[in-house]
C-alpha cells in the first residue's frame, strides 16, 4: 500500500525536521543522484499546452526507482485564488513498479527548487560569496533566500519585485529570520555589489529582467525563472559572456535561457561540474549562469529524501490509490460486487 | 481540492451503480469521447523499460479536461502477489491544470478495457453475433464476458487457458451469472461457432494464440492481450485477411498487432469508423480485428464518467493532494513553519 502524503503531512515533516535541516537533506539526495547520472533513464517532459497554461508529466527512472511529477503551469490562476504551480507525483519502486508513496509536490517544488538551486551555486559560484541580488519576490522567494543562507552562506539578500505587495509579503515572510534584508527599488539597485544574481520572476514572455550592464566578473547567475519556450530572463545577448551549466541539455535546449542561443553552442550539464570532468568556472573573474530550469531527477531526489523521512518518522497513512488483491490472478473478485455470489464451489 | 478515489470507493461505486449499468456509461462516455476525437491533444504513452517491466505514462487533453493514467505491466509480479497491471491517475480541468479527481485505476482499467472491446465490437462485429470464445482467463476474462453479455448481447462464452486454475477462478467468479459458459481443452475448441474471439493472454512474447486456420468468414477478433512491442497474439500471416481497426495508429504501430506489419500498411481508427467516414464491416463475409492495445481516450473516458458518479453520489474525499493557498503569491506561508514568527506586522 502507497503512503500518501496531504499538504498536513508536508507540513508536519516541515515541522519536524525544520526548512533548513530539510534542504541540507534535499542536497545530500541531489548530490546522489547527480552523482549517477549515467544510471538514469531521462527524456525531457511531456506538456499539453493550453492557450492559458500547460501541464507537464515529468518522469524519470534508476534501476532502484521510478518517479514522476504532475505540474501545472497557469499564470492567471492567482486571479482565481489558485496557485500557478501545482503538483503532485509519486515514488515507485522499480521491481514492481508499485508506486511506494505518492505525494504532495507543489510545497516539494518549492523545496527542491531552491535546493537545487543551492547545489549549483556551489558548483559554480564563489565560495566566499555572501550576498545575493533576488530579483522576483513571488512563492520562491523565501525559498531561495532560506537555502542560501542556510546551506551556502550567504548573508544578505537585496531583493527587488515590480509588485510592492509581493516585496512587502517577502519581507514579512522573512523577519525574524537572520539574514540581512535589503528592500531595493530597482533591478540595479538590488545587483549593487551582488556575488550571486536570482532571477525568480513569473511572466511568461521573453524578457530583460539582467542584461549586459550586469555582468560583473565573478559574479555568478542563478537563472530560475525562465523555464518555457518563450519565457527567459536574461538578455540574449549577455548569454556569449556567461560560462553555462545547464541541467540536462535536451530539455533545456527547449526550455532554458540557451534557446537563444543556437543549438550547437556549448554547454555543460551539471553532472559533468560534479563529477569534475567539465568544471565551468576555472577562475575567480568568470561570470557563470546556472540555467535552471528544473529537471526530473530533482523532483525523483526530493521524493526519496522525504520517502525516507516519512517512512522513519511514520507520517502520511496508507492508501489503496494501488493496491496487492488476495489473489493476483483474479482481480474480478476485488470488486466484490455484492449481487454476484463471490467464490462458490469450483466447477 | 481533488476528490480521492481509492479501491474502497470504486467498490462502493460498483456496488451502487452496478457493473452492468457502468459499463453501459462507460460506453457512452467512450462514444462521446471518440466521437469528438479530432478535438484532442493525443500522443502515443511514454515508457520507462525495465529488464522486467515497464511504468509509462498516458496523457491526454482536450479542451476542457486533461487526463494521464500511471500503470505498470510488470508479468512477474503474480509471483509476489502483485498484479501484472496496477494503474492510478488523475482528471484535471484544464482552465486551472489543478486535478479534480485523484482516482485507484487498476480496476477502472480493467472496466475501461472490457467497454472498450465491446464499443469496438458493436462497430466492427456483426450484430447477430451471439458466441464469444474467450482465450486467455486471466484479470481481464470477467470483465470482458460481463460486457459482451450486458452490452452487446453475447449469450454464449467458449473459454479456454493453458492454466487450468485460472479456467477454474473464472468459472467460479461467473458461476450465477446468466451466461452459458463452455468450458473448453483447446484454443481450436474454443473457436468452434465462435462469431468472436477474444483474445486476452498476459505473456510478453510474439505468441500465436490464434492463426491462419481461425479465420471464419464474418468472425470478428477482439485482440486485447498484444499490447508492446514484441507482444502480440495473432500470427503475423492472417494479418493480410483481416480489416483492422486500431485505437490510435502512432501507438498501434508500436504497440498493436500491426506492429507486424509494414509501417505504410492501410488500418483505420475507430473514430473513422464511428463517424462513418471508413467503415471496416462492409460485408457479413468480412473478417475484422480490433487491435486494441489501450489508449489515453479511454481513461479518460472512464474517468469523466467515474467523476460524474463521485460527485452525484458523494463517493470519495476530499484531499489536499493539490491545494490553493490562502494567498496564491504566498506559498511559503503555506509551510507554517513553527520556529519562525508567520505573518508579523507587515513593513
Amino acid at each position: 500500500m502507497a503512503l500518501l502524503l496531504e499538504k498536513h503531512d508536508i507540513q508536519a515533516i516541515v515541522a519536524e525536521v525544520g526548512l533548513a535541516e530539510l534542504m541540507d537533506r534535499v542536497i545530500y539526495h541531489l548530490a546522489e543522484d547527480f552523482g549517477r547520472w549515467e544510471g538514469f533513464d531521462k527524456s525531457p517532459r511531456t506538456a499539453n499546452h493550453y492557450p492559458h497554461g500547460v501541464i507537464e508529466l515529468m518522469p524519470i527512472s534508476n534501476e532502484d526507482w521510478y518517479s514522476f511529477k504532475y505540474v501545472t503551469g497557469h499564470p492567471r490562476n492567482p486571479l482565481d485564488g489558485k496557485l500557478t504551480v501545482a503538483a503532485f507525483g509519486a515514488l515507485a519502486e522499480a521491481s514492481s513498479g508499485y508506486p511506494v508513496m505518492v505525494s504532495e509536490m507543489t510545497l516539494l517544488t518549492a523545496i527542491r527548487t531552491a535546493a537545487t538551486s543551492v547545489f549549483a551555486a556551489r558548483l559554480l559560484a564563489r565560495p566566499e560569496s555572501r550576498t545575493m541580488a533576488l530579483i522576483g519576490t513571488g512563492c520562491q522567494a523565501e525559498f531561495q533566500s532560506y537555502a542560501f543562507h542556510h546551506s551556502f552562506g550567504i548573508d544578505t539578500v537585496r531583493f527587488f519585485d515590480v509588485d510592492p505587495a509581493a516585496c512587502r509579503k517577502f519581507a514579512r515572510n522573512m523577519a525574524g529570520h537572520p539574514l540581512r534584508l535589503v528592500r531595493c527599488d530597482s533591478v540595479d539597485e538590488a545587483c549593487e555589489g551582488a556575488d550571486i544574481v536570482s532571477t525568480v520572476t513569473a511572466d511568461k514572455a521573453n524578457r530583460t529582467v539582467v542584461g549586459r550592464k550586469h555582468l560583473v566578473p565573478g559574479r555568478h547567475f542563478n537563472g530560475v525563472g525562465g523555464d518555457c519556450p518563450g519565457k527567459t530572463e536574461l538578455a540574449p545577448d549577455m548569454l556569449a559572456d556567461l560560462k553555462i551549466a545547464v541541467e540536462y541539455e535536451p530539455q533545456s535546449r527547449i526550455e532554458g535561457e540557451i534557446q537563444a542561443l543556437p543549438a550547437d553552442a556549448p554547454v555543460t550539464e551539471l553532472w559533468q561540474v560534479l563529477s569534475g570532468t567539465a568544471p565551468v568556472r576555472t577562475s575567480d573573474d568568470d561570470i557563470t549562469l546556472f540555467d535552471s530550469v528544473g529537471f526530473a531527477i530533482e523532483d525523483f531526489s526530493v521524493l526519496r529524501c522525504v520517502y525516507g523521512i516519512a517512512n522513519d518518522g511514520g507520517f502520511g497513512r496508507r492508501s489503496t490509490l494501488v493496491f496487492a488483491p488476495d489473489d493476483p490472478k483474479d482481480l474480478y473478485s476485488e470488486l466484490a460486487v455484492p449481487s454476484l455470489p463471490k467464490r462458490v464451489a469450483a466447477m
